[in-house]
């Protein structure tokens, strides 16, 4: 059975009903889907109380690495014994995985603003303060290393400038201190996509149209040109061209998903990130991906050059732009596995 | 008294009638407004009745080049007897210009579909099909030298590729043989913005979007680096970023003199351009710039590989990307008149 593998919190109850732990083959690794509330002091809304969902897998007593992903990803990571579904980074994290969770604990949540209740300017201070109330709720004192990619690298670089005692280390996958201007012109536009969607109660439309201008800044153009070399066609008196099936799916797809509340305050939210570089002290390792037109090199680059730590850069070609960390499974496994190392090995002498 | 440099047609007739012959300064060149209705067998629609407008400057006898710009041009590329008001190639046609009306006839006209009566499918063919058209009406035997941008560069290898006989040499600016993958999902996107807005008969607001998102295809990521630094602001409860206000005016600007219609079709046009680089065998002298994001360097490249003349490439580098046809004043300059030198010493050794 498969199941879409960016399940958003609307529709994880559905997935919580269809694979509850019964029902879960024995070969998954124990987890645990915690959810509670908890007032948090957001901001730009001052105290308000919030909802937040996590997932925590692995043996207790192992190493525990936090993974956090993009606007769209959520808690769930890959099957596990609480949840048997897909999820979103199966390709990484599992037994034998370069995040393995044999080896060691691994921990995720939702976003803050992901379920659509939250609707107020939120940023990545927010969900770093979010993730501290997670790591206190399940009484746990650190964070080993944070592998944060896209949104979840800035995430994890707040939480690394705020709370450098419950983090020994970050992996920051295409994700720099501060948004490039360029990058928050094209959110802005998506964001006014959506405006005049509602203006007329269209919202899914805008959301759908939003999300397709989204892709072309999650890609590159080589890839466009690999897949869409065909010549534009006439369709009832109107041009359509090679790339729009694939947009207009993306786009369908997503709104089916998403609220626009919930896309317009964490796409806003990338446009309030802003860490000051020499505010992080702790041992960063940072993925540069040439192509990539929303963290450009240059900016990871002047990361690099600002931090007050030990900071190695790696930097990646990738046809898929912004999306390598998704789509170049081999070369971010070794980056992943390279990262994780230590820890395993550690956990090794340990047991 | 100052006019806005990019008055479309439908602004024209109120441009005309405040700057008629009568009033112009006696030191602009001379020139002539062509309008006259032809039919012409167009791609996608068959015969078809188009009205057809041109500007002639400068004296009968001397070499002509015929210049063309982006879809948002005119035929009005300098103030003239004929129309003072300010053209949009100001800084390039003019006495004493890289373009020197005093020693060439400078012709050009305005776009098919440029005027919003035609709902069909337009491409780059019939664009060369009404440049043949005007040159027959005004019983014009060649274009010494046609310098195309952008979209004119389009439409210039079309008419190369057609009439052979009716043109000398091409110079084309940042375009191409063929629209890029990534370019016409990007088009097409601006396309469905439009659309959404016609939804709801806000077609202003959707074209003046759509117009937003286009300005980030004509400029490049270094220049909003340099002028949107700004961090975000939170005003009335959302997320407001630097680059806004910048895109509201064009935006707004732009959607005051352009209907959606006349938006789409030009729009569309750029999609169905396709020529044949091999079908090119006249002399062609190219502009390609780094950072251009529509007409990348690359299909430059292999327009120039694969045409069946001599090609001459010069490569750019400008933070202005693709519209560094209209910013690059000097770099731009030394290319025209380089390319024209020849023309204009024919025509001085000739007087």
């Amino acid at each position: 059975m498969t199941l879409n593998a960016c399940l958003t919190p609307f529709a994880e109850s559905l997935r919580e009903s269809l694979f509850d732990d019964a029902d879960a083959p024995t070969a998954l690794p124990a987890a645990q889907r915690i959810e509670f509330d908890h007032i948090l002091h957001l901001r730009h809304a001052g105290e308000t109380r919030c909802r937040l969902r996590a997932e925590l897998v692995g043996a207790e007593g192992a190493p525990l690495v936090a993974v956090l992903g993009g606007i769209s990803a959520d808690r769930h990571l890959a099957a596990n014994g609480a949840c048997a579904a897909p999820g979103w980074w199966e390709a990484q994290v599992g037994e034998g995985r370069p995040v393995d969770t044999a080896r060691l604990r691994v921990l995720s949540f939702d976003w803050l603003g992901a379920d659509g209740g939250l609707d107020v300017p939120i940023d990545t201070a927010d969900q770093a303060d979010a993730l501290l109330a997670v790591l206190d709720h399940l009484a746990i004192p650190r964070i080993e290393v944070l592998v944060g990619a896209s949104y979840g690298a800035m995430v994890g670089l707040q939480f690394a400038a705020r709370f450098p005692e419950r983090i020994g280390e970050l992996v920051a996958l295409s994700g720099a201190h501060r948004p490039h201007p360029y990058a928050s012109a094209w959110r802005a536009i998506q964001r006014k996509i959506v405006a005049l969607g509602q203006l007329q109660c269209a919202d899914a439309q805008g959301v759908a149209l939003a999300r397709q201008l989204a892709m072309l800044s999650y890609r590159a153009p080589e890839e466009f040109a690999d897949r869409f070399a065909a010549e534009a066609t006439v369709e009832n008196g109107r041009v359509r061209v090679a790339a729009e099936d694939y947009l207009d799916s993306c786009g369908l797809r997503y709104a089916q998903k998403w609220q626009a509340t919930a896309f317009l305050r964490l796409s806003e939210s990338i446009d309030l990130h802003r860490v000051e570089a020499s505010a992080i002290r702790i041992p960063l390792s940072l993925l540069a991906v040439e192509g990539d037109r929303l963290a450009p090199p240059e900016e990871i680059y002047a990361l690099a050059e600002g931090c007050a730590a030990d900071c190695r850069v790696r930097v990646l070609r990738s046809k898929y732009g912004h999306d390598a960390f998704l789509k170049e499974v081999d070369a971010i496994g070794e980056v992943l596995a390279d990262a994780l190392q230590d820890l395993v090995c550690r956990e090794e002498d340990r047991a």
